[in-house]
């Protein structure tokens, strides 16, 4: 079999973008007002799955490239609190920002890549556990944080009308 | 670069595979009372979506190994129609037996084919098309049924208490 790798690495690498893509014109398309209400009754704000949506892209900088993230500052209020716990201080516009701005630099960092960089691991599994675990790569990461943001994708399309 | 196609093609399939488990969990542990509500208000019921997800699951047998379907039938109530427009006549014990067998064939299969077969085109698309577009493959199929299911898990999430 011919070594197709890195054709088969970018075919995962554009789901993430076409994710990304969705997510953004999904965004692009809800006022503020929107995004302030709860998906679902009960339930997460969109502001809240938007936040939650950049702090946990932000992450993946030191999980994949060990450089330092962008917006470390929201993990208070979108990753270790649930919703409604906590007064934002972060506005929409703001949030909205910050979700183009993270997912640019990881663009960027992603272009930089050699394919083999894909199969190398992330920073949150060791030496040793990764020559037993080859799995545990970049690659992973990607492959599992398109579909958490394809689960909040389909939360969030309830805030249309 | 070593020949690592083989590896990256099982990470692709097992992100499908972790999806699928965790929709299963999911089903298993809401009752019909459940799956009969709404997942938000306004929005399909719990029983439209497991019909949905069946009955796209159940297509690609045809558009990936060109083979007949298990349940054509469903199509007519889970996808060609919206929710509450028809009267459904199938029961959510059927078709969670059907969303299991469904997913039991496609295993066997994913796991027939050879690493190769999974960059062969898919029978929606045409020869002469797929070589202008040679990521038209089967396992473009499977990346973005992936993030199709998880977009409804999301969904689906809402009917826990």
């Amino acid at each position: 079999m011919e070594n197709q790798t890195p054709f088969v690495i970018k075919q995962v690498t554009d789901a993430w973008y076409l994710q990304v893509q969705r997510t953004d014109k999904l965004f692009a398309s809800l006022s503020d007002e929107q995004l302030q209400k709860e998906v679902s009754p009960g339930r997460n704000r969109g502001i809240y799955l938007l936040g939650h949506l950049v702090a946990v892209h932000d992450r993946m900088l030191p999980l994949l490239f060990g450089i330092e993230r962008l917006y470390p500052e929201l993990d208070a209020d979108f990753v270790e609190a649930p919703d409604k716990t906590r007064d934002l201080t972060i506005s929409v516009t703001e949030l909205k920002t910050a979700w183009s701005r993270a997912n640019a630099v990881l663009a960027e960092h992603f272009n930089k890549l050699q394919p083999s960089g894909w199969l190398e691991k992330h920073t949150a599994v060791s030496e040793a556990d990764f020559v037993r675990e080859p799995h545990r790569n970049r690659l992973n990461v990607i492959l599992s944080r398109t579909n958490h943001l394809s689960s909040h994708y389909g939360q969030l399309l309830f805030l249309k009308n």
